[in-house]
């Protein structure tokens, strides 16, 4: 089913802001910053082992990640889980009554197709399904 | 400094209710439930990849968990990172102006020691640092 998480993503007001504390203080490595403009996010990803810490900065308005902090403040906003095939995962997942919350998986930059569980489904726990595009990782 | 993530901590209202959803439909595997008195909860950990994902239960009157869930609801709660040398890492944390929740590192369970950095420190983002005890995983 599926392997790892992927990434751990984590609401912000700002990267600038925020990045200092997982650099120097966390020692975490491997920073990438890159606007995802489909999403109204920007994205920084370091890395800890496996798994990689996604802070996602609120980009324009309307942004679903500016929504979320001001309903609930900044804090960590969802968890992703790896698979290599999201389509045979979102039928099996329909097929158990899991609500998802789009009909199907959207790119995310160049690097994922995506697709997230509907909380209510989840115990009020964001999960995002991601599938590396081929060849990235 | 960290090596990796051990654990995600999700608030759950009952472990019953909700262990389903991660061991049915996710799919994580290695199940152990025990309870940690000394802080008043019921935990249920189960595993994917090198990350556990430890399921919280308030246990008893007073419960930090409990007092999360009114006010936020259920949902992820924390995220731990793994240390060989936690007393070191208190050092460095404290010499780099991060408060933390408590004096020392308290024992969890027979499994770790434990301490908790403070959000207003993190972005509010609740994060602990945990060793294992010798010999244990």
């Amino acid at each position: 089913m599926f392997s790892h998480i992927d990434h751990i993503g984590i609401a912000v007001k700002s990267i600038e802001a925020a990045l200092p504390f997982y650099r120097d203080i966390l020692g975490l490595k491997n920073i990438r910053i890159q606007d995802v403009p489909e999403q109204k996010v920007r994205v920084a990803m370091v890395r800890i082992g496996e798994v990689k810490v996604e802070l996602l900065e609120p980009l324009g308005e309307g942004s679903p990640v500016q929504k979320f902090i001001e309903k609930r403040g900044e804090g960590i906003h969802h968890i992703a889980l790896s698979t290599d095939d999201i389509h045979g995962e979102i039928r099996r997942l329909r097929a158990a009554g899991i609500q998802l919350v789009t009909e199907n998986p959207t790119p995310r930059g160049n690097e994922y197709e995506v697709i997230f569980l509907h909380p209510s489904s989840t115990g009020r726990v964001l999960i995002e399904l991601c599938q590396p595009v081929k060849g990235r990782r």
